[in-house]
């Protein structure tokens, strides 16, 4: 049986997804596909607009074989930490074959040429990159500028524009770097560009203008009020589901309407207090041991809390040239989940994973798991009342995870009224 | 100029503190009145449904001269401890001559006598005290059962079945016990018993049953949307005020109603969200570090948390006949709150107070600032920029006054979206 990996977010899923699960499986030749998915918060920095496993069994309905959950730490951390240890841990499965992942330009050639360049750091682009970065750009900026003066004649500054170009180029680092034997494909991104606020009529929208949509929902009892007087009835969420109909596969339709203001929508903003109680009466040495939280930004954070008004508000308030949304959104993230560097360092430095924790699984795959159990390096996580195999340190990180899960459940729950269920009695999804 | 110290909640402020003040000056003599007051949490271990400041207001428009704040730790205190620490801080004033309370009876000797004896704890009472302890009642009914039957002749046992005795109780151990010249004063209460829930018809309603009114509001958002539609329009906060302008004294009528829906009303589940983030992951071990967390309350905490879903609801379910609701409710607090028993007890040992922290004067009373300012062993605390005259274990109370009085004001400004102000900013209100 031949097997392809997967990178993914879901967040949610959608048309796009579905193409490419089936071009994978196409492209790579594979019977069955692993995906390794980003939990309840996503690389952005911010929560997730459903839970896990809401998500995970939406790409199970769509034809994955298998959803592993990145821990969160690796989820939310920054590109090249994301790619790393995704990599790291479809490699560690051991029985991946390959890695098929989308791209905006479709060209493995290119992507693997920069790959290379990035891993071996020229002395002559590295100076560039140096130069620019004193200058005051943001890493993202300044490696672009860097490459476009260090090679003029290729068109691959480009290609950096694109978030999942990017990607596809942390991916390849990634296995270069992890000496991993997966063999890499890309196939061409479809539709909609990462950042399209727009539904496309193509029926091949973004995530992100999925997401949008769902924001029109009224999810948020609160939205209510600011809305003029029967703006939205009680069938809004159903000509949402109209619109969402082209955009979302069939397959995973009924599920987003059952689940829908049970347990998604969920924003930023639903945090605003928890982080707000985090960071009160906080010194900005007390936030320096945070992941992705620098110097400047602890200043920021700690100067500036008094004109904290909501989550999402703060972010853009403690925006700078050097500091990036997203790296601002990862930043809170990890001060509110308490993501130490220095437990982050550790994992990596302890091979990056300890476990293989599964979300769900196809029945008629459920060989998968067996040939993982048999062959695999990670203890393959089933029911998180059976971790003896499992070192101090995995549970360390296990026990964060956790911490991350039941927050964002909690957060769930207060919204919709629901029951809470802690993440050490959820079941894996079995379809 | 004879001065009477009054220890107080205002939570709100009602006709029956308006009695109170005007008795105080009556039956002592007294030209000023000096008010101790809980600040944003209040001594059943619950958010005040109001902040300080507009409770501090309502009682400077009402006749007090000067209200200062009793430090978090204390206010959410057990009732001896409230007693003994607000006792203390009008005594470290040096100024005020008397005390004066509301009690259930009005008879200062049958409370002194009480006082007394529970100072002395004669041999047999203590081991009357200790069996029913030890046979599992809480602390305040093995207490009157111990004193009933070691003076079975006297009808003490029923005074203790009054809130206010109990206090006023308290209050006269902590003269005896910090050998305050202080001289005590008690006058009758009139009108409704503390816990009653009704309104009453003689304009003398608990604070408690206002509370209950003000919850019918509508303030929580949430709320509407339980409500059959059109149960409450909009003009139902001025019915509201309707019912409440004959239960709070017209002085503080027109600032309830400005704040109404700015400032307050504000519950437990407001805090909803925090504190269950605050307990997530927690071991009992890391519980019992907090004022009023015992070893059993810490376990039950930890073993019920997934059946949290929201404060009250939780409070609730970790009582047994051991724990009452208030010591739940406090225990919890001081999680929240970050209140450690270690802590508590140093500045018990400091002599409890370092500073005299003053929310607000009527300038007609300017005088007695200047007193207190020369004749006060405590530095009068005006602005908190100002510090530099308290020693550093006065400043680490001082913090925690400052956390917890900024996720109060966090949570008034998350709920009614109005701006933050720090405490730290916040000006002594002058009348």
């Amino acid at each position: 049986m031949k097997i392809v990996g997967l990178i993914t977010e879901y967040n949610p899923f959608h048309n796009g997804h579905l193409y490419h699960i089936q071009q994978a499986k196409r492209t790579t030749g594979a019977d069955a596909v692993i995906v390794v998915m980003s939990g309840d918060y996503v690389q952005r920095g911010v929560p997730a607009v459903m839970p896990k496993r809401l998500r995970a069994e939406s790409a199970l309905e769509c034809g994955a074989s298998a959803v592993f959950e990145l821990p969160v730490c690796y989820s939310t951390g920054s590109a090249e930490l994301f790619a790393e240890s995704a990599v790291a841990l479809l490699d560690q499965l051991q029985i991946v074959d390959s890695l098929c992942f989308g791209s905006e330009c479709g060209d493995l050639d290119a992507l693997s040429e920069i790959a290379d360049l990035l891993c071996q750091e020229p002395k002559d682009y590295r100076s560039l990159l140096k130069k620019h970065l004193r200058n005051g750009l943001s890493f993202p900026c300044a490696r672009r500028k860097a490459l476009k003066e260090y090679l003029p004649e290729k068109n691959f500054a480009a290609l950096l524009d694109e978030p999942n170009n990017i990607l596809g180029i942390e991916y390849l680092k990634a296995i270069r770097k992890l000496k991993s034997t997966i063999k890499p494909y890309t196939i061409l991104r479809k539709g909609a560009r990462y950042h399209d606020q727009e539904l496309s009529t193509e029926n091949l929208s973004s995530a992100s203008a999925i997401r949008s949509l769902l924001s029109y929902s009224g999810s948020s009892l609160r939205k209510y009020d600011d809305l003029p007087k029967g703006a939205f009835d009680d069938t809004a969420p159903f000509n949402i589901f109209g619109e969402l109909e082209s955009q979302v596969p069939q397959c995973c339709l009924k599920l987003l309407k059952d689940c829908h203001k049970v347990s998604y929508p969920i924003y930023q903003n639903d945090f605003s207090l928890i982080l707000k109680y985090k960071l009160l009466n906080k010194y900005p040495e007390n936030l320096l041991r945070y992941m992705d939280v620098s110097e400047e930004l602890a200043n920021r954070i700690c100067s500036r809390l008094n004109y904290f008004f909501n989550y999402k508000q703060f972010c853009d308030l403690l925006k700078t040239r050097e500091l990036t949304q997203t790296r601002i959104n990862r930043a809170l993230l990890h001060i509110m989940l308490g993501i130490k560097k220095t437990d982050v360092e550790e994992y990596i430095d302890g091979g990056y994973h300890f476990y293989a924790r599964l979300l769900g699984f196809r029945k008629d795959r459920e060989k998968l798991l067996t040939r993982i159990s048999k062959e695999s390096s990670l203890p393959l996580l089933i029911r998180l009342s059976e971790t003896e195999t499992i070192p101090p340190l995995g549970r360390k990180m296990l026990r964060n995870d956790m911490l991350a899960s039941n927050l964002y459940t909690s957060v769930v729950t207060d919204k919709f009224k629901t029951a809470f269920q802690n993440e050490y009695k959820q079941k894996v999804i079995k379809i």
